[in-house]
């Protein structure tokens, strides 16, 4: 899978995407607004940028929405621009300020840094007048107030105050000077929020005096060479110290370059981010820190630690200002970690009155369901399905996938990343096929294959291995000239991770006492849950299909909640709350968890609880 | 000059002194009572202890006071016995308790330790209970209590808690956990305590649970091989930044080497010590943090930081525990540094009624008069002179060094330190012959040697490079074969620093509006001040006449101090109020201080501004 940049104009905004992803779906990553009417269909044509650099043809649909002169200046619809080189775009549409993903989900929030600077005119000392330089400095700063003291700032105090003419600027960590420069740099107060995933780490620039994001950058977790999941990180991780500390260096080592980089595209220097915070699940918050998750993969699973921390960058050799802190959200427990409190911060769960079910689609699967008054997570081993993993024709959602499927009267259509010739099926058309042929009868509830009468498309059932599959692109339409086959294992498959994602919800609702009708919205986040199609979702009950209507794409949503710690520490103040009004339910102990997982597999089930 | 180290049974407190010390100056510099009848005059006979290595034969006042049986076991009086070799030495007299310089000082203290230790017992992890490690930890430790997050010891957390069955310690410093040991070590809490002087470096390990003093341990400082004095420190160390870091290095790997054998006497080790408290004066504050003290040296000579410090071991690479505090008491101006400090508290002037005044001698003579209603302060330039220095026949108080002299009907009689022919005369001698002179009419009032009409002694006068000289020892009398002198120059010399010293006690009554007779006490401090002999000081005008009375030595008070201060956090704290209660003057800045110091030069002065 090949991955390029797109950098977006003004603001230097920048992603790593797959080939064949689209502006938009790049545009969403980046933290963009990009919520359109027609919803990225390329019908409306709100979306328009100016290619600069990396041009590619217009499609039909933008020559009857773009004037001539505007496509030759380059302009396209970002909705219809699939990534097949390093781009460079310029943004036309208009845009809602600066915290456009925090106002693009109606978010207010108020700006309180967690690092303040103050000008400092410190006197000058005299014999009249032999107080310390600290001294001085501190009836400048705060009236004489006393105050920690960090040797660093001593150590270097009475140098600066002569160089700088005894105008510094004090820069402030709570109730603690953690820096001081020369002259008035007040007006220079930036921050770097990073949500690290198993599979790649984003980070977010940002001016936090105003909001801004300066830069975004990305990069591939550079531990997926020790292991692509956490569990296999988990067990490299644990057989010796030094394998745990260069995990820990290897993604330390990223994150410091992602500030350098980031640092170098909005024309700044690395030594002025005096903060960051960091999102990770339980695994990447540990490796993180450097501590071993060995018990993360040993029953009961309990993490070191939940709570919010505040390290120093310095004692983890993170290359931001040495004299920085980074902020790390708390976990809610082994498998549920800091980006679901990420999420629930983004999404303000934990401050609606209205009921709302969180689905974080992964191979772990978090689930959040409940509002301010109460809240139950639990993680569903949902398994690799999804992510196009251990299905017959299965990939990721990379340049070839068949991303979506649809049933016409006649035909069986789909999309193809990167608008080549198919290679495999990704997650999300795995669950448009299983819907689609469970709508048409070819499978039945309980997950068989051809097991009713036959009818329309039972052309496309073949034999294989002595079961039958359903033929979703014959070889000649084929990039790699074999057929892309639905089979009767990934229907199983899918069944699996459709059962325990049913399971988790309904344990949780069982727990939380509340009824389908108490649902207000279901959130689903993640990268995929950008390609998901709700009504397939519902369809197979992967969602409750009673919530069809109420179901909501929101993206990265920890990203949002990392930004959101950035800029404000009663927001990172909140995650404390947060992870205390959270029930963390462990699915596997539950009494009846058998019982409910074997209800769940069938694609019929409405609750699964035997209630219907 | 030699040193030998004497250690003290039981303890083994130990220290360094130099050949000749008597062992009961040893004890006195050891920090352990010995406050007898006879005041080491060889009467009383108190003073008992067994000599058990390093035997020397007893004297004739010895014989007196111990049967043979005793003298034959070894046992002397510590008065009488001269240390001419490393020796062991039991304490057979009875000892008031551990705290025994404290209670000495009739101090009481209530025992409050900077670090506490708290055995806990943490639940188990359970799949009903997967609370993190560290919530576990607090639920025990603080009944769930928000605590400050230390990362070392979350990375250690899973493993230790499982190794340990779940049964810790926790060690505590304010309100942060600072380590975690295994199992139950809470009846082990360790301190040590340092003084360090310009010339040499003294620590006191101490239990703070019981106050007591597990070894006491001493060394030259390291930095005497970059200059001497304070001003020639400063010279070597503003040089570049590599000499400050050597500087510094020399310092700290001093103290981390006492550390160390001060934890082997002990028989504990040197990670089972969590706080350490320093004083010194203000450059050698600044020298052990690695702070430059360029301006120090440069008018109007203001430090970096008076305030007290709490620096964490590791970032100075002290080798307590290197999770362990550092506490470094505040300064009060840059000539009149913790050490002073340390008096202030030790001496409790700060909490006094009755007016005080404290002088502790050295090159600079740091001077504070007051109560706890107000203090002031000032550093006098008293120069070498009492200690031996620029002094023509002038040595410091080693072996060799005239100590005393009297002048008898007939004769000048002498003592010597390490009783052997001697090579010249230290601080106290000088101090003795002016004044013994001066009483007999041989030097007036204005220091000049036989002025008036020839008498007694006459003959002992001599012509030296055209001015007189006054003989104190012949040159068969002496172990070089040169005579030793005290000359017109020596006198001026003399003159100075009383003058200086004079000057500063002026000033300060001046400043404070206090009249002589508002001064209940007068405390000298100081290695040199247990040498002095308050009449010979008084009678030169050193310490106002009137005052004679009054006067009260205090050994080394600074040291004290640091103990007080390690033992409870409100004596810690209680440094940063008796700085605000200071008032530094600065001696050279005020007006009248030419004409003060004029007038003080004079021996007869008494107030010295003109009231007389």
């Amino acid at each position: 899978m090949e991955y390029f940049k797109i950098t977006f104009q003004p603001g230097a905004v920048e992603v790593m995407v797959p080939q064949g992803t689209s502006l938009m779906d790049g545009m969403n990553e980046a933290g963009i607004d990009c919520d359109f009417s027609c919803g990225g269909m390329g019908k409306c044509g709100k979306c328009r940028v100016r290619i600069l650099k990396g041009a590619s043809g217009a499609t039909t649909d933008e020559r009857k929405l773009l004037t001539k002169e505007e496509i030759e200046s380059g302009v396209r619809l970002a909705c219809s621009v699939k990534v097949s080189d390093d781009c460079t775009v310029e943004l036309l549409f208009e845009r809602n300020g600066h915290k456009i993903l925090l106002e693009g989900q109606d978010m207010k929030i108020k700006l309180e840094p967690h690092v303040s600077k103050t000008c400092v005119e410190v006197d000058n000392p005299s014999v009249k007048d032999p107080r310390s330089d600290w001294q001085r400095l501190k009836d400048a700063y705060s009236g004489g107030q006393d105050l920690e003291v960090p040797l660093k700032i001593i150590k270097g105090l009475p140098e600066l105050l002569r160089d700088a003419n005894h105008l510094v600027t004090a820069v402030s960590f709570e109730d603690e000077i953690i820096g001081m420069e020369k002259g008035n740099t007040a007006g220079v107060n930036l921050g770097i929020a990073f949500d690290i995933g198993t599979t790649s780490i984003v980070g977010y620039l940002m001016n936090v005096a105003t909001g801004e994001v300066l830069a975004t950058v990305s990069t591939l977790n550079p531990q997926t060479k020790f292991g692509g999941d956490v569990i296999s990180r988990i067990a490299y991780a644990v057989d010796e110290e030094q394998k745990l500390e260069k995990m820990q260096s290897a993604v330390i080592g990223a994150i410091s370059d992602l500030v350098g980089q980031a640092a170098k595209k909005a024309g700044v220097s690395g030594d002025d981010i005096y903060c960051m915070t960091v999102v990770g699940n339980t695994c990447m918050h540990h490796l993180f820190l450097g501590i071993n998750p060995r018990y993360l993969a040993l029953a009961p699973y309990v993490p070191a630690i939940c709570q919010p921390m505040v390290v120093d960058a310095e004692n983890i050799d993170i290359k931001i200002n040495q004299a920085g802190k980074v902020l790390v959200l708390p976990n809610i427990a082994g498998y549920v970690g800091g980006d679901t409190t990420a999420v629930i911060l983004a999404t303000e769960m934990d401050k609606s009155r209205d009921v709302k079910l969180m689905i974080d689609i992964g191979t772990n699967c978090e689930i959040v369901l409940g509002s301010a008054e109460r809240m139950y997570a639990c993680s569903a081993p949902a398994g690799p399905a999804l992510e196009g993993a251990q299905i017959s024709s299965g990939m990721r959602g990379a340049v070839g996938a068949i991303d979506h499927i649809y049933f016409t009267k006649q035909q069986v259509e789909y999309t193809v990343i990167g608008d080549v010739k198919p290679r495999g099926i990704c997650g999300s058309a795995l669950l448009d096929a299983v819907a689609g042929l469970l709508e048409l009868g070819i499978i039945d509830s309980g997950g068989r294959l051809a097991a009713g009468a036959p009818g329309q498309f039972w052309d496309r059932i073949v034999e294989q291995d002595e079961v039958p599959a359903f033929l979703l692109a014959a070889g000649e339409d084929t990039d790699h000239g074999r057929p892309i086959m639905l089979t009767q294992k990934d229907i199983r498959q899918l069944q699996l991770a459709k059962g325990a994602i049913s399971t988790g919800i309904n344990i949780l609702m069982e727990k939380s006492g509340l009824e389908m009708s108490d649902i207000k919205e279901v959130l689903v986040a993640g990268a995929f849950g950008n390609y998901l199609n709700p009504h397939s979702a519902c369809a197979i009950g992967l969602i409750p299909k009673e919530l069809e209507n109420k179901v909501k794409m929101i993206g990265n949503a920890a990203g949002v909640g990392a930004k959101l710690s950035l800029l404000s520490t009663g927001e990172f103040r909140r995650t404390a709350d947060i992870i205390r009004l959270v029930d963390f339910v462990e699915l596997a102990s539950e009494a009846n968890f058998t019982e409910v997982f074997a209800q769940t597999l069938n694609f019929d089930q409405r609750r699964g609880l035997g209630h219907d």
